[in-house]
């Protein structure tokens, strides 16, 4: 645990709750002097008498007028989500009383809070190691149910136990090469070779499997871009709308949620597929045509996965061969979508797409076919199935810092494998852990540590 | 009191602080099963046996995952906003979280609470006579320090003790007129004719305030729409700029708040002042012009005040005058503003505006006159000054009655100085009583009582 930090024993104050008018809006203070600001609002409560996890209501005053009545919450260090004395104000949702109440705060001797400042706190205060802390951002910018599953399951600790775990083994293996440099005149091996070799190998395959897993969380966490293109009368405001229509009634229907984010978004399994703008992309398939072409790939590339919707009638095998041409060398993930297979039947254009079989046939219109184009979508962004019961990396810090562990424990392994002296071995395993440590935050920079709460919303 | 009215007896939900993302955000439980539904929903946690005013943190689970971590705030009827059990949920700010703790609680049993469901509920159960109720949406749409105040005095009960006041004294006039008539045989007067003329008369005055002030009431609670007018160069961009420079410094500082609503409005001493859009008012004066005049005038009708703007260098009186004989012709109420005084100097201007002693000299650019120039915009649109300590109407319903109220105790008056009988007297103050209960909400019917909470927001 690293020690307290500069400017971290003041008392900062935040508007916790979502921007803009609510019923009710929460402000929270955090501090030594979180609950003496409050007592000094609340004439005649005596709240620095009272104890942690009680309500209060009563009359805010501030310059000699009545601010709102409001619900006062008090918590009391350390059994609080920072650690320190918190005190939650629950006022009437109007901004303009927010902000009074936010003013009446500073002027009583709270300090604005900086965005991650509270969780920052929580995390100084050894509430949640850093990695916990983190997930508390993605959390609250989780709006699917892998996303929201993954930052949940990282919170309570997940990803930490198993990166305890893993530190652990490398722990007591160096330990034990360590002893052996201590008697090296006299050449002992207290460390069994063949099962440090082992644990290794073990920790190597743990490792590569998260990493590994950062294409999935990455996905889980920021939705794929997607295009979906194809000439004019292919199909594709009706494959669109179909795909639109069951996603929008599972959104809509409860008040106090946001329409903006769900605007041509659609959540399929899980995942946000963010439809982008294909006004640049030619409609058209002919590889010929040269002037923006090039535009067109650029475009094209920008999107996670390309679907590439035709008219089974209408477009020749030669023609679509042309279309992978131009998707395979320009390293554009697509998928081929067949759509109007009623008009010939699916068992003739199967012939006529022989040489292709992964496309997809769909009938957009009447939705056949549909839910198959959605597995296959999921299954081709995810690399595989989602199973959220994994531990899932989707942070960039933790990818880097996992990619330095396996390299570390490669050096490892490879040194073993070429007889290296144990202090060798040990500078490695110490690399190792070294990167271990900077995941959980026990090794981290006031300086990067203030970047990454940064990234935070205020209030939180 | 009204009773128990019908489905009220169930157990709501909703998302009570504003939709969006924000570090957290509150559900809100309220009815006789609500402490059930929630210690289903935190298995272990003995929520039905905790007592009221009470915090409890713990992981929130529903068909076999957990949905987040939250805390959960019991209020025990009647001691809560609403006067039954209440539950608050404090999750985090995830607008999919939020959705998932309010699909929760309805698969547990609750229901999708109604706009204003919970101050209806408040109401109904005695914690709020209807005034009160009324006061807390103007509370949460509050967004000036004048709006604010007007509408907390009326939450704390400033309006409803106004009222009782007067219905104390009509009653006792009214008991002892009902007193004669038991006793009409023998033509005695119990109420002393003199005293009870007093009563009214002092009635009379204290209604017509209350009525009067509905028109700063109205200013206060919904601003006023502003147009400000004037040929091409009189300098009404520059104008708009120092007014609106001033303004917004004060507005900005705090975050989470929405700048939206303080686009092109002006709050002047606690008064929004919109301005409206001038693109289709002609910006030339000329009276002569023909196509169009009419059209404007519309539009400045639209206006709560028409801000003229002029050169002084440039406009001779007679021009300005006829531009006046036009705002008085239709109608349309506005301020006259000579703009460019440090051209000719204030001095000559005055002289040459002679005729117009309500024109206000300024020199836009530099901000000379503009503070004047406020102080004559708010006392012209309030009709005097903003005086928050008295009771101001704010709701067109409380005007309403009032009027009935106000109409009623003339009626009694003009029937004592007609010497009418104490049972034609008993009539009007009958009638007189009947509204003043109807603005406490003591007779107000059902529909009525929904169609007023429908105009809340959802969650409170």
């Amino acid at each position: 645990m690293i020690g307290k930090l500069g400017g971290h024993d003041d008392t900062i104050v935040a508007i916790a709750t979502a921007p803009g008018i609510g019923a009710i809006a929460v402000i929270r203070l955090s501090g030594a002097k979180a609950v003496t600001i409050a007592d000094k609002l609340f004439p005649g409560k005596d709240l620095t008498q009272q104890s942690g996890h009680t309500m209060h209501f009563g009359a805010m005053h501030h310059a000699g007028r009545v601010i709102d009545e409001v619900v006062v919450s008090l918590y009391r260090a350390p059994k609080s989500y920072t650690g320190e004395d918190v005190v939650e104000i629950s006022c009437h949702g109007s901004p303009y009383i927010q902000q009074q109440v936010v003013e009446a705060c500073i002027a009583t001797g709270a300090r604005l809070a900086r965005p991650g400042e509270f969780t920052q706190r929580a995390f100084l205060n050894g509430k949640l190691d850093l990695t916990q802390a983190e997930s508390v951002a993605d959390l609250i910018a989780s709006n699917t149910a892998a996303s929201h599953q993954t930052a949940i399951r990282q919170m309570r600790g997940g990803f930490s136990r198993e990166l305890q775990a893993l530190r652990e083994q490398l722990i007591r293996f160096s330990a034990l090469i360590e002893l052996e440099l201590d008697f090296s005149q006299e050449d002992v091996e207290f460390a069994d070779r063949t099962a440090l070799y082992q644990l290794v190998e073990a920790a190597l395959t743990e490792v590569h499997q998260l990493i590994r897993s950062f294409k999935a969380g990455n996905v889980i966490k920021n939705g794929v871009n997607t295009a979906i293109i194809g000439r004019p009368n292919a199909g594709k405001s009706t494959l669109l709308n179909t795909l639109l229509n069951e996603n929008r009634a599972i959104v809509s229907d409860i008040a106090g949620t946001t329409r903006d984010t769900i605007e041509e978004v659609l959540n399929i399994g899980g995942i946000l597929f963010r439809l982008i703008d294909t006004a640049g992309i030619r409609e058209s398939t002919d590889a010929i045509e040269s002037i923006g072409v090039q535009k067109s790939l650029e475009k094209m590339r920008e999107a996670g996965i390309v679907l590439y919707l035709f008219d089974v009638s209408e477009l020749s095998a030669d023609e679509v061969a042309r279309q992978v041409e131009e998707f395979e060398g320009g390293g554009i993930p697509y998928l081929l979508v067949g759509n109007k297979t009623d008009v010939m039947g699916e068992e003739v254009a199967r012939k006529k797409f022989h040489a292709f079989p992964d496309v997809i046939f769909i009938v957009a219109k009447g939705g056949n076919g549909v839910r198959g184009l959605k597995d296959q979508l999921v299954s081709q962004v995810m690399g595989g199935e989602i199973n959220t019961e994994n531990t899932i990396i989707t942070n960039v810090r933790h990818y880097a810092a996992l990619q330095e562990v396996y390299s570390a424990l490669q050096d490892v392994k490879r040194g073993m494998d070429e007889g290296l002296p144990g202090d060798l071995l040990a500078l490695d395993i110490r690399r190792c852990l070294h990167y271990l440590a900077d995941i959980a935050g026990e090794v981290t920079n006031e300086d990067r540590l203030d970047y990454i709460f940064s990234k935070f919303c205020i209030g939180k």
